[in-house]
């Protein structure tokens, strides 16, 4: 049967654990709900064990395998590189794949060190001007409710914004006994829970209130300060290894991160990321309050967003719980009718439609590397003032580069 | 690459609608994320409209497509039919693809009437006798968090149950503009909310009970009993169609219906099914009260499952919400880290693991035609009773069919 | 100091368990926050036990007395008889009190029986020609959220009302080993789940609508039949008893009723009332669902109304979580700051508050007796057709009579 | 009717606004649900305006009055001195009235500095070696489900703590023309948000934990900074005053309060406090989380308790959603049958309860105003953080003296 499909966007990939198998069903699905100006294709998969990438390849469609991220970038037949690989690994890769002319996605955070990030975006500015494009993938912007947060914000449906409170609460590191991965190695990781989830906070925070972090006074703790060794660091890497081994090793990153913020249009923030609450699976929350209006989420309830309205009829003013699955809501129309929830992927398939679109369209895909590295600043400034006796710690910025993306990204999300 | 993938299972489909469109991403991704012991093939696609169903293949990813069902079944690269047509349709081409030696996965209600419903759990129980199945898709049973109630029943943890009250609330009825699609048409739907997403909650409290009900007592009601003639009845047949036409038609369906019944282990039931209940979108709840604990359900939350335990400790009792996104609750292992939650297409796919599974193992999958046919019969009592003054009616029954078919599930489902 | 208090109203009281505690708190309050055209004054007390009615007063506040309610009925100083004792025995205090020119509060269920509730109706009816008023103690109007609900519906904020389900959800019974008491003696109670908390919901679905019911088809069910006999059936009868003694008696009443009704304005609903539903304390929920608005309730949460408003703007629709603790909230206004919440014992206090000022006013309180007995005549169809195989049945009326009530409520809840 | 009561204990209120009514109610109601050692009278009730204080006293019940607090406190007839006033009149008052030998309730915070409140402690312990006793009302406290979660917590059901997040949110400062009251005037009210609810969740975090704060970096905020100068700052003081009048002022107290903390066994902790977080009317939320299980409470649902047990089922684990109106939970057994929750003010009841079981036991209440001079002092720290960058500050403590009030008080809830 002939196929009537668009021009191909042939993809390769580093890493395959988590994040591989995320990113791979997005590449797959995209186009099957959305009409894509460019088909992707999963062309190349590139990992260190030739068995273990050929099954993963296998499993999650890939055509062809490489051992070497090199050998992938040096592929004619690929056109942009999906970096899912540790942090440690993803400036070389990405300042290599850009130089060669390939887009780059780039896993969450940008990097280990802001030095690393600045690299890259200098790397990620340096290919676009020849039409060579990089994102970050902070996915969570692409969840329905939290895109339908920014449009709300941005139509002034807050007002003026005075206060954020962010959490990202996990429990999977609770257990004393869960083992030493790649994750609790500093050395691989860059930090503990402040890069893994509290990243995530950062950059949904001033995704929807469209403000940066302009400063921070933080608290770091591990309470769990030595583990079993077990798992292998690099294939799998997940939340569900279990290590039967008894030697133990040394953790070298934070369970807990909190800290205070300020915005620069005014408000101010308190943020937690922490992989040690017992009982919370997933709990990215966000509430912002406005002058007009606030909003609540919390990633456990994906599908729902809270909206209090201080506009509504006296009386009747409580919290709305939006059920996130109208055709008008931002990328729901495409799939299933009112009411029929989505899923965690999700938001990885909504991050391909936007890069794929943003890359035929010849623009930036956003959050680009700079609005990345901003996050990484902030990153950065928790780690000194955590270190410095919680003391005011400015975060360093160049407003103008990150503020375009929000204002490209608010669109494309109508 | 060299491809170490199972045996093809070859699939021909009619219908492309919504329920083709989530038949499909199930037969394209169950074997990304489960290893299925026979890999899907989606071979062909049928639709009366030549155009339309060659988008929708390109679309969906279908390799050929047949503008006559009869077509399909005479294909002889064709292994499994699946019926995703409206309900009027579902016996001609079940029996017709059985007695052809087809495999058949066909949407729910499995019929419009119980006639047919005995004639397809007739020619279905016929060709079990030689190694070819029928399934009907009651596709909820697959969602984790009704899945785990059913194996918490199984294992004792409510006790003796002994109340059910099931709801299924929708509101794209509720507006007296929405169109009149194929959904009112009685002679090509069978039923309205009655069938449509009532059928759900009478499957979804048997198999979670393991009881079947033996009597109802009902009342239907029809809120809009003219709409604007709009939208093709058969092409799309969704939720979204919008009738600009002002030409009105005769609802033939009911909007909502509510019975009281018994369960054959002792339980009385209290069930409602309506499309016009404003501000709920997929509000399909069920709960389920022992003597021991109780559990709670409402698919808006598909996540979670609330379960009150009796013998938890005094002072410390409460429903537990549970995250059902556990490694070790029903099929969420092969999907994403704890906490990240699925969305509704999921169903869909775990149905095609399960029914995969069956066939490659040559048994019966569940839910049966049999399983099926005792819903109609429910149906059929249901609408019986309503028109005869909401008089106590019973549900013929052969019990001895459906408890097996009962019992395997409970195991596939560990 | 001198009192510049209003003019006494003197109670005297029948009863003194679980309801007398509730009524003496709100005798003793009621003038403490709002302004009373009448002060209430704990006058006496009426209890068959010397001993114990006389330890019941001194803890409760009240000045004196009596072991006979005849008593009390004679005594000069008392302007209202307020009735607590078990439903047997209301119609014949009652009936003596309003013909000796006492008024009346009664509480709920009005009477044992639909003739017992006719008797004391006409009773009633004939002492309002003379300024003497009866009431009946359908509290959980007075529940601002509950108020709330029905100044919206009033308002028109629904639309047409097209759906209820209401249920009263408890589980004190739920334990085979929980005693028999008077609540589980057919003679004593009338019915059990059914009278108990089926009549709140019937009252409370009646009153948010301002529609009666019509017909109803019904199942009654009683899980367990023997109890051990235990505790003092007319002196506590509370949910807390426990019976040590293994002495067994038959429990005559119901533990779960469950029927569907239709209104007189065209909404059909569903309802249920059960002591057995093991997890839910005091569920008493009711939802109402309308075309251009929703609203649910449950007592569980009394602070709250949920709202779901079809003209909020689109994409923004949810429904509202609404705390119903504002000043502009029917009776919140003498109370605490915003989101300050009420307890159980307010609806009480704010019953006396309606009783006193209607009174003071010449005017019949409400819910009149009338109102009431249209409660039981529901409360009878129930039983008839659960005794009938289900078959619907019509429930007798005399519209005009209670719906001047109703009225007259909606202005009071301004 | 002869009365049995026990021995009076005669009460001397100074102030009647918010928390004067909701004093009032508890001294009055008190001995009605709880046998009470001695029974309190309502003897006196101060304030400057001769007029408003005999209005007061006439509806809440008070016998005398008197226009200076100085009077209150010479009175032979007067056993205890409740102080209702605003904060920049505590010292003064209590001081005097401990020095006379009569027993003091202070309303929080104790005091609007550190070294008010030290010497208002030296005069406690002074007065506690003649049997005079003094308490704070941190009333919170007493909310049974605040009782449960400490009780849990000392009976090792959360194991090792290893993380607090506490947070109090109300929104009546939100708009920016609600007027300037005393509570806006540091002068009087010490501070903002920070001392009128952040107290609160400091001392509820260290009583549920039975911890102490060490140390905090903390962030103050004020959004508002000029305000409509309208209300009678001393006699209602209460959130709804409304001021009509245009003249301005300087609002001289935070609106916000955020800070980080340390706990002396190891915790870590994030605290919020404001009165402007639009939507949340009085969300005061403790989160606890142990190695063995986790708290969460949110006073808008103030009858429930949210437990996550680890040591639950495999598969079964989830928060519990305790409703906390069991007998066997802490002070509900004199309330109502199970289900049937309390309000706001049963709070200040139970503390009148346990207030008067300590004074007649002849033992310290608690918290006492050592116990309340901690909380002074993380105020005092957060302040003193705020104003130098947010620099960790240590908490100056005596924790011998405070650790003794926590353990009676454990010990008084079972």
């Amino acid at each position: 049967m002939p196929q009537a499909e668009t021009t191909p966007l042939r993809i390769g990939m580093v890493g395959y654990a988590f994040m591989g198998a995320a990113h791979s069903h997005a590449w797959r699905s995209a186009h099957r709900f959305f009409d894509l100006p460019l088909t992707p294709e999963l062309t190349a998969l590139a990992g260190r064990n030739a068995t273990a990438v050929e099954e993963a390849a296998r499993k999650m469609g890939w055509s062809s395998t490489e051992t070497d991220w090199r050998a992938l970038i040096e592929r004619d037949d690929i056109d942009l590189i999906d970096i899912c690989s540790p942090g440690n690994t993803h400036a070389e890769i990405a300042i290599a794949a850009l130089r060669a002319g390939k887009h780059v996605l780039c896993e969450k955070p940008l990097a280990n060190t802001v030095a690393e990030a600045e690299e890259m975006t200098e790397a990620a500015q340096e290919a676009a001007r020849n039409g060579v494009f990089a994102m970050c993938g902070y996915s969570y912007r692409r969840t329905p409710a939290l895109a339908l947060a920014k449009r709300m914000v941005d139509d002034g449906r807050l007002g003026k914004i005075r206060q954020v409170r962010a959490q990202y609460l996990q429990d999977w590191l609770s257990d004393e006994n869960a083992p030493l991965t790649w994750r609790l190695d500093r050395n691989l990781s860059g930090s503990g829970a402040l890069g893994d989830i509290g990243a995530h906070i950062i950059d949904a925070a001033q995704f929807v209130t469209g403000q940066q972090i302009t400063g921070v006074s933080a608290l770091l703790e591990t309470f769990t300060r030595r583990r079993p060794v077990g798992g292998d660091f690099v294939g799998l890497g997940g939340h569900g290894d279990t290590g039967a081994d008894q030697e133990m090793g040394d953790v070298t990153v934070d369970d807990a991160a909190i800290f205070t913020a300020r915005f620069d249009g005014g408000p101010i923030g308190v943020f937690e990321a922490t992989r040690a609450a017992l009982g919370r699976k997933n709990a990215m929350r966000l509430e912002v309050n406005g002058t007009l209006g606030s909003l609540a989420f919390d990633f456990e309830d994906m599908n729902f967003l809270q909206f209090y309205d201080a506009t509504d009829r006296s009386g009747e003013q409580g919290f709305h719980r939006i059920m996130v699955t109208e055709p008008e809501h931002p990328y729901v129309g495409n799939w299933w009718p009112t009411g029929h929830g989505l899923g965690y992927e999700h938001g990885f398939t909504h991050q391909v439609v936007d890069l794929v679109t943003a890359l035929a369209a010849g623009s930036q895909p956003t959050p680009s590397f700079a609005d990345a590295l901003q996050v990484q600043r902030v990153l950065g400034a928790v780690e000194d003032s955590a270190a410095a006796d919680s003391r005011w710690t400015p975060v360093e910025s160049e407003p103008s580069m990150a503020r375009t993306a929000f204002t490209t990204t608010a669109e494309e999300i109508r």
